[in-house]
């Protein structure tokens, strides 16, 4: 039996000002911080689960997430492994909009539709974005706006070769990411349909805790609440 | 032009203490991770040092240091790798003891030849530390105490592959590690001599920026003092 743990990022600014972000970088506020370093209490409770690695994103949400977890878990020494794949959907040109204004500006459907469809693209953004993170890759593979089904597809070839490969050598693992990126990973994971996909939410902070057989078979989920 | 920073971590427990700390894992003070941020702000002014990676050593102190230093900076999203060989050197039994109570025990000649001497082993520990940070390795290999000049032989291989071959790349680097690690460090790249090695100090959360030309050698050094 293996374990992996997964924790959507504490409160960022964004989430306090009900903002879209996706890509765009914003930290932490001190609430976020505080659920952060509950979820690492919670983590350590199990008492069982000790992993070889910790996995995130390249936003400072999720890393200093993963950095306050580590912290109050005693694992600072652990790799902490950053890849632009486990980053958050991007949201296209709902980018640093707030949520009551885009439904306002177009319409409550419409956002419904791009927030909660899995193929569902958001408009996209009109130039690439200059960034030092995404620098040293091939622009043109670089979005500018996702589908919750696009997030997926770039998100599980990490999860496959760095993740699934050491769970499968009996190492537990961490991961530390974004409400959205961990959505398409769930999906994956349980093998939840198109349309169920939909009602899934994954509040800030609350690790996911799978445990599986030698062959990756889920045997139990359960979710932490401090 | 190429620039390297180095940065010995803030105050710790242990240096609060007066005791020798080595591979024992202390944390900051809040007072060292003032030192830190302090550190951080005034590697941001240098305003062309643009690090593609962090190293550091598997202590939690170093690598406190090395996160609150890329969170001042946003470079939270670098590489961060953490490697035994920039620990601390390994002080032996002398790990643990208040620095005025060893010179009390063993003379204070003697302690001064054990800290200041470059090939001067303290007495080793009885046995191996058990530790999760070195499970991995071949325990023959793992140290129980250790001359300067045996810090800098086990330091060595990881600058030159890890390091130093990015800096050739013209790519700046920051390493945050310890101060007699830094010392060992230093000595190699300023060919200080065995003798004048014994004055230098390297102290908490001071960043050291050598500039080098295309072939590594040293056009420029300065400290950074808050």
């Amino acid at each position: 039996m293996v374990k992996l743990v997964l924790v959507r990022h504490g409160e960022s600014i964004a989430n306090q000002q009900n903002v879209y972000t996706g890509w765009n970088d914003v930290p932490l506020t001190p609430k976020g911080q505080e659920q952060a370093r509950r979820a690492g209490q919670l983590i350590q409770q199990l008492g069982d689960f000790n992993p070889t690695a910790i996995h995130t994103s390249v936003l400072s949400r999720a890393i200093m997430t993963a950095n306050i977890v580590a912290e109050t878990c005693d694992w600072l020494y652990l790799p902490l492994y950053k890849t632009w794949r486990l980053n958050e959907r991007h949201y296209g040109a709902l980018r640093g909009l707030n949520k009551d204004v885009s439904r306002a500006v177009f319409g409550k459907e419409q956002v419904l539709e791009w927030r909660r469809g899995f193929d569902s693209v958001p408009p996209a953004q009109g130039s690439p974005v200059i960034d030092r993170r995404y620098a040293k890759f091939d622009q043109r593979l670089m979005p500018r706006a996702e589908s919750l089904h696009q997030t997926q597809l770039r998100l599980l070839p990490y999860y496959e070769d760095q993740v699934a490969s050491r769970l499968v050598q009996g190492q537990d693992q961490l991961v530390v990411a974004h409400g959205s990126s961990l959505r398409a990973l769930i999906k994956y994971l349980e093998a939840i349909n198109d349309h169920d996909i939909i009602k899934l939410e994954v509040p800030n902070a609350e690790p996911i805790v799978y445990t599986f057989d030698q062959h990756l078979n889920i045997i139990h989920k359960e979710i932490l609440r401090g």
